[in-house]
């Protein structure tokens, strides 16, 4: 198990990457723990969770709302536990948004940490601290900003994740490729999921570097003001149409991503977007779709990286390289009701 | 208008001493703000209320729950409210508190002030970032501690506030004396209630003094790890009674303090509790109250100040010095079941 602090300006996270559930206990007081999971991990593993207090939930983004937060709250009060109590997310990205907001909220503040299981969480979701619900339509609506204390991975448990999840993830990691690794794109144009699936080592080593990218953004950036404005690349219209049209995380990021390819092209002379299509298609991710452009950009209006009266769209200036480009809404309506189908 | 800046750890909030509301549009822009009040409040100063978007809740500490914060999310989405909206509360304690929790979690956090209207809010409640929320019986069982922007003190409101407002606000007042200043607690002796009432510039100056004394101990503890725990004095048994018999916080918290100081007496030589119940008494408080010794136990066990099997309690060395002891709940159980009727 290899070990890592990263240092943010509100707290540090230890990542222990290559390590296994088992070690938990040797990073943890047990007695002091609560851990959080949803069904499926917990039918999936059950024999990792004998001996610990464990919460478990409905898996599947339809639960990431306030209501499983009381649940989980009841049952802390319940479970009589106290401000030292360190809760623990075992799951894909809805357990550690839900974790993390709970343990934000529960008494003021409790330590959390988390073992991810899905790619998605991985590589993103479980990295910087942002967690929270949804309400309504509205993606991650409420929630806070608060770095979790620590990150085990292990990468055993990926072996019952279903190939979908899969290609869930590998849409983060694509994101992080465009925005600020082109060496990693090249990889990935070189690959396809069915190498990464066969090779333990090359994907340990891939979804460490996606971890470790995605936190010196977030220690660089921890409040976004800047530089991690970028890891939005292809959420904004993502999100839109997401809920609405019940898609994967990782379908709506990849639809998101070819579009904001084309807008790019318009408005930052970006002219790479066949080739992010290409890889996109390669990891089984969908590019184009035929969505209701007036309902998209009536939900989008809406997204917390609206200011007033202009969005902050993340562009491509080249593979490696995003930026963000203030938008007025006026034009970004234009434009998203002009995008290919 | 006087203008004081105080820096914390990680914000830093302005208090405006001697202002009134209609200075609020001087502070911050009224296009980027949306207020936050109660019923009460709304009737009794609905002209100041005109050109502000405002969201209007019901009354109480009933209200200060998760449903209500629902309501208010659904309110600030249907403003399109983005992020860099100022949240205003204005009103007592339950609005304060409720303001800042939807600040803190809407959007990952919108910057939020307050314009005080009770006694309670103004030397209380609206400093030091604490906020949150009840949940069953457990008061402010979920919140979070983040800072307000700004602080808006306007004495001419208290002209509407009834007689038991008053008799509440100074609950907190005398905790402040008994735990850090015994120059005002001999002033709060030489003086009672209907002489404050009468003399705006003698509690303008009672309420900064306040006011100021709490902002300072948060500045040197802002997440409550020694100092801070002082301001608990009266907390731990008047939590634990007040939702259980529907008292007024005032009323819990002096009843708290009363039982506090017999405590003190047996673990910290404490000598002076016919003084503080004196002072209790002439400001209208009550003092000693026939309540479910177990049940009252059964709730303060679960208080976030308990650290595994011992409770952090705040107790007395003399007038104007507070101590935190750490009491063994085996301990605890039995000096509540002994206190006097």
């Amino acid at each position: 198990m290899q070990h890592k602090k990263y240092k943010f300006s509100t707290a540090a996270t230890d990542f222990y990457f290559g390590g296994s559930f088992s070690q938990l206990k040797t990073i943890i007081d047990q007695k002091a723990t609560v851990l959080l999971t949803d069904e499926n991990v917990f039918n999936a593993h059950s024999k990792k969770f004998k001996g610990w207090r464990t919460i478990v939930i409905k898996a599947g983004e339809a639960y990431k709302i306030q209501s499983t937060v009381d649940d989980i709250i009841d049952q802390l009060i319940d479970l009589e536990t106290d401000r030292k109590t360190t809760l623990v997310g075992i799951g894909g990205g809805v357990i550690t948004d839900i974790a993390g907001y709970v343990a934000a909220v529960y008494m003021r503040g409790l330590k959390f940490g988390f073992i991810p299981t899905s790619l998605l969480a991985l590589v993103d979701a479980s990295v910087g601290g942002k967690n929270g619900i949804d309400v309504g339509m509205y993606k991650n609506m409420v929630g806070v900003i608060r770095q979790p204390s620590f990150i085990l991975h292990d990468i055993s448990l990926l072996k019952s994740l279903p190939d979908k999840e899969w290609i869930n993830g590998f849409a983060e990691i694509i994101k992080h490729a465009c925005i600020k690794d082109a060496a990693m794109f090249r990889e990935l144009e070189a690959n396809d999921l069915s190498v990464y699936q066969k090779k333990p080592k090359l994907i340990a080593a891939l979804l460490q570097r996606n971890a470790q990218l995605k936190a010196k953004v977030v220690q660089e950036d921890e409040f976004e003001t800047s530089v991690r404005r970028l890891l939005n690349f292809g959420h904004t219209l993502g999100h839109a149409i997401e809920n609405q049209y019940a898609l994967m995380h990782g379908h709506a990021v990849a639809i998101g991503m070819t579009y904001a390819c084309h807008i790019s092209a318009q408005l930052s002379g970006f002219k790479q977007t066949d080739r992010v299509v290409k890889v996109l298609e390669q990891y089984g991710l969908p590019t184009y779709m035929s969505f209701d452009r007036q309902l998209a950009f009536d939900l989008l209006k809406m997204d917390k990286k609206r200011e007033k009266k202009e969005m902050n769209y993340v562009l491509l200036e080249k593979v490696g390289k995003g930026v963000v480009k203030s938008i007025p809404l006026v034009q970004l309506e234009k434009i998203i009701q002009a995008l290919p189908k």
